[in-house]
């Protein structure tokens, strides 16, 4: 984190709802996930699972087993990390004391040697480190070095930082002073490694991140020696598929982006946030390389990732089905993380259209909008009847469902969206720049830095319109605002207390120069017309068919605004296209797009001679984060044209 | 059969050259396959699992293990059904001697019981009728039932025959005698039993093929208690998928065709010939409802069924997904099977227009042009890049296989086709009236039940011209002559011997009375009218698609005839579509046809807000039947409007 979170107040309206929902809702609720205090919901048994390692560790036996992931331990670490940012932006002493019990519950479940993983210490005591593959040790502690990070950073607390620094440096020994060999099978650690290599400043911690990627393919059989020397399965189904463990070469050499899409874009992740570290060319230039693939042959318009439900995995280029996508919620905000990254390597916007299209779309679709339910996977059509019924669509739900057993992707949105400043700006010091990525209304306090403050004020995403007011205490200030250009407007007019001002435009940011005095608006107005949205002629499932986006919202038909009846709508070519003004009441505020189209009444027979009749009607769309917040029904987000 | 097979003489170039080809090169390189002596493909073992079965059945022991699926027995079966109808087609001494070789090799594996199994008697000796649900006993017992009455009416030896009611009499004893409860996984018994049945005149074997319909799905949880009772498994992932076996409820009681569809339509099959024999109404409606259910709301338009490669299965109501679809050869075979057990119940031009969309479709595409090669699944969309390498598409080849280790297509398709007579006719003495349900080219002697030959000459399926000339040495015969008036032409001329005779028209049959003279002729001309079909909208795959069909043959645009790109064709509306005549030296024969549609030219960008531009062009299609001939190329069989 570069501390943004301390020095941002949301005030925006979308995500101070988002905030609130996340505070009020979700973090209370997955906290009675975790302890097993939800009726009806599938047990976690997540803390109940330290509760019995530290009682092993005590009398040498449980009460009890075990219950549920190999990976269960990285829900408490998710979930305090998102705790952690709530707290910065809502003081919240009896939340915080609920976090040092917590923590309290994790530290006793640590080993004497730093050792910390309940699966192991609990069920499989003699097996540690025996199957990287597939038992997410490094995962998890990678999860809790995060949330430790983040706790000492937050509140300035550093008992689990202590905890971590011990697993990290009994990982270190074992990896780098023996020299046990190995990676682990679900990247995580290597960026947490990273993000604690920051925060503490210690080498050792750059270096352990270094190794795992450097090793990582260049045995590209190391999981299949690993399982036949220690002969155990977590899973019982392992085909030592390279690709999906992203190790079928060593990771300067990868080309595409290929095999589970979580894995992936945390490998990534962490790739880049070395690369521009250790100032690592050939790093860099596989970063890009593998970015190239996946936004311009692998990524659906929402910004999701991970086209299919076998592995949860990227597929092949331009295989892209809509009705049976997996588009992962996590792997989306996965690849938030990996775009932030990338734009740390380059002031490009490229990168921050993409963070923003999976952020607005898939992400924020991953969450009802109530806060209590939540998509792992996110199509972008939905057929009732066959989403979540045929054997190929048993993934692909109509509405989202309450917790999973594995629960990943909840605590995953709610610690991104409680921390969206680390993603709304970079502030360079050194530049004397200041980056708008996104836009979110709210004040950003760079008195230390930059000896200003920056209060935004938009409606976005539904209006273009952002206002940067700069307040000075020494009445002026010598900072550059670099207002990121996004894709999806044709021009954004700028101004700067009402005249145009010069600035210069490099990789989609424009360059505000100041020099600026208190009281200085700039306004910049993005365009906000609605498109149309054409897909590349080799993605078969959208043939002859359009999306429509306004700014970074992808939107989407419903049943629910369309008499129930998705599949025989089709646009007209060249219509005409209306959007609502917002509309506060509907779907907890959206500006709604309605379309000229055509209902098809074609025969009732599943084969016919004749060509359809076809009526003129509109077609109603509503973003496609809001979608399924009415009941099952149909959904579409390419429609035929 | 009827003995169709034995009294009509194909003699119309399109199944002639089938014929040949089955006699020439199928038959022949399908027998060194059982027999293991093609190099390079993989190994059948069927012969030598026969030879190590009578090993140990002489010695106590074998000198080698069984190898292969659990089913092997029955690609024996098919291959000697085919082998039958063949000889009774085109005599073969050499053939016919190696049919018995191999027969004596069969016999010499039935135990004294009359139990006939390789899996069993090499593999498993003391497990037998203890896993119905996996291990395929009855359903190779099926077969073998088949091809021994095949084979005793094609050639009058009956030494096969009488093994296998050997083996019919000790099924019968164990589950009619003994009360053993239970029924097939795999449905292929019941339909085998009743032609043993009809050829033998014994009712016990109508009686066991009764029982085992009666008692399907009665108790729908016998599986379960098998396992539970046996605990063994052949395949090792038994979930007891009580829909997969069509034992979820009592067949009777079943509405909607589902499970695994190469089960559930041979289990249908022996259903609508059972109801058709003993005047079965409860069944007879539960026949047509699941008919109903297949062919208009889960089939392809190519007569494919079973649209998921999970479980090889139906799934839902208008799911049909056009390049992941399964559609598997054996599963278009079983419905024409059904559908000529739906005629026999009830003479309706539905159930034969299904019968030849399936033949001239699906079934023939499982064939490469030269005999050589299968497919196993039959797509409707290829996609090179993506199909057959993708996880989600490996089943979808983009090209046919030699050889598969569950080689089921092959044959079944082998011993379809060269049996092909008994589908295109039904003579009802009774009635003194013949069908032509199918326009086969050809000499049909039916001088024993209606003292006349029927000379048939057609170029169908390319010419919609059928003309029917009576030669009866008596002068003249009493017979109607029903001729199926196809639902792909919207008007037939019907003329006898120039003229418009008196014809009355019921479901779909012109019944044309005779009194015919010898030398009369009736000529029907079909209307071979390109078609342009739509689908229902619920379909939501082929949502503004169209497809294209020519009489019986399904179209289809492939790479090879459109400048290798298929994905960026768009056909223009109403425009207009040429079809060239018979092109005798492209894909062994066939009409072309061309329609008037565009090229799109979109954006490199995955997408983009320019609409692509298009420029005119003619789109080229071939039958779907040749499909694939030609080397990895893109394939459509839908195509955007």
């Amino acid at each position: 984190m570069d501390n943004l979170i301390k020095i941002f107040k949301v005030r925006g309206r979308f995500f101070s709802r988002y905030e609130k929902l996340i505070r009020e809702t979700v973090i209370p609720y997955q906290e009675k996930a975790l302890k097993d205090e939800i009726e009806g919901a599938e047990k976690s048994h997540c803390i109940q699972n330290f509760i019995l390692a530290a009682e092993k560790l005590k009398t040498g036996e449980c009460t009890s087993e075990f219950y549920g992931m190999v990976f269960q331990d990285s829900d408490a670490a998710k979930w305090l990390e998102g705790a952690a940012y709530i707290l910065v932006l809502y003081p919240d002493e009896e939340l915080e004391r609920r976090c040092d019990e917590m923590i309290g519950i994790i530290g006793e479940a640590q080993h004497e040697d730093g050792y910390l993983n309940t699966y192991f210490t609990v069920k499989e005591p003699d097996k540690r480190w025996t199957n990287l593959e597939e038992a997410h040790e490094l995962y998890c502690a990678g999860h809790m070095i995060e949330a430790a990070v983040a706790y000492a950073d937050c509140t300035g607390k550093t008992e689990l930082l202590s905890i971590m620094c011990g697993m990290a440096d009994h990982i270190y020994e074992h990896f780098i002073t023996n020299g046990a060999p190995g990676y682990p099978g679900h990247p995580e650690i290597e960026l947490a490694l990273m993000r604690l290599y920051r925060f503490t400043g210690k080498n050792k911690y750059l270096e352990l991140a270094k190794h795992f990627i450097d090793v990582r393919g260049a045995d590209s059989d190391f999981f299949i020696k690993e399982s036949e020397r220690y002969k155990w399965t977590v899973w019982g189904n392992n085909h030592h598929d390279r690709e999906y463990t992203q190790c079928h070469k060593p990771v300067r050499e990868q080309t595409e982006a290929s095999g589970h899409a979580v894995r992936a874009v945390y490998l990534y992740t962490g790739m880049a946030d070395l690369a521009a570290e250790i100032k690592d060319v050939s790093l860099e230039k596989a970063c890009k390389t593998l970015w190239e693939n996946i936004t311009r042959k692998q990524m659906y318009i929402t910004g999701g990732i991970g086209s299919s439900y076998e592995g949860e995995a990227f597929t092949r280029d331009y295989h892209l089905p809509n009705d049976t996508a997996y588009a992962e919620t996590c792997a989306s905000i996965g690849l938030v993380f990996f775009a932030r990254k990338m734009l740390a390597l380059e002031k490009n916007s490229e990168y921050a259209d993409v963070m923003e299209r999976a952020l607005y779309n898939t992400v924020l679709a991953g969450m009802q909008l109530d806060g209590q339910r939540f998509f792992y996977v996110n199509p972008l059509e939905s057929l009732p009847g066959i989403s979540g019924r045929a054997k190929t669509h048993h993934h692909a739900l109509t509405e989202r469902p309450k917790w999973f057993a594995c629960a990943c992707c909840p605590p995953n949105a709610a610690r991104l969206i409680s921390s969206v400043a680390e993603y709304a700006w970079i502030a360079d010091e050194s530049a004397r720049t200041v980056y708008s990525n996104l836009f979110i209304g709210g004040e950003l306090d760079l008195t230390a830095s930059f000896g200003c403050r920056i209060i935004v004020t938009t409606d976005f995403p539904f209006d273009g319109k952002v206002v940067y007011k700069i307040i000075s205490d020494n009445g002026n200030t010598d900072m550059t605002l670099a207002v990121r250009l996004p894709s999806w407007s044709v021009s954004s007019d700028i101004c700067l207390n009402g005249k145009k001002p010069d600035y210069t435009v490099v990789k989609g940011y424009a360059y505000i120069n100041g020099g600026f005095s208190s009281g200085d608006e700039i306004t910049v107005v993005h365009d906000m017309t609605v498109k149309c949205v054409y897909c590349n002629e080799k993605v078969s499932d959208n043939s002859s068919k359009v999306a429509f986006t306004r700014g970074p919202l992808v939107y989407c038909a419903e049943g629910a605004d369309n008499g129930g009846d998705v599949l025989s709508l089709k646009v007209k070519d060249g219509g005409n296209i209306e959007v609502s003004g917002y509309n506060a009441g509907k779907l907890e505020g959206i500006a709604e797009i309605s379309v000229e189209g055509f209902r098809l009444n074609g025969s009732e027979s599943l084969y016919s001679y004749e060509k359809p009749s076809q009526t003129e009607c509109r077609i109603n769309l509503v973003p496609y984060y809001s979608w399924a917040n009415r009941g099952e029904n149909q959904m579409r987000v390419w429609l035929p044209v």
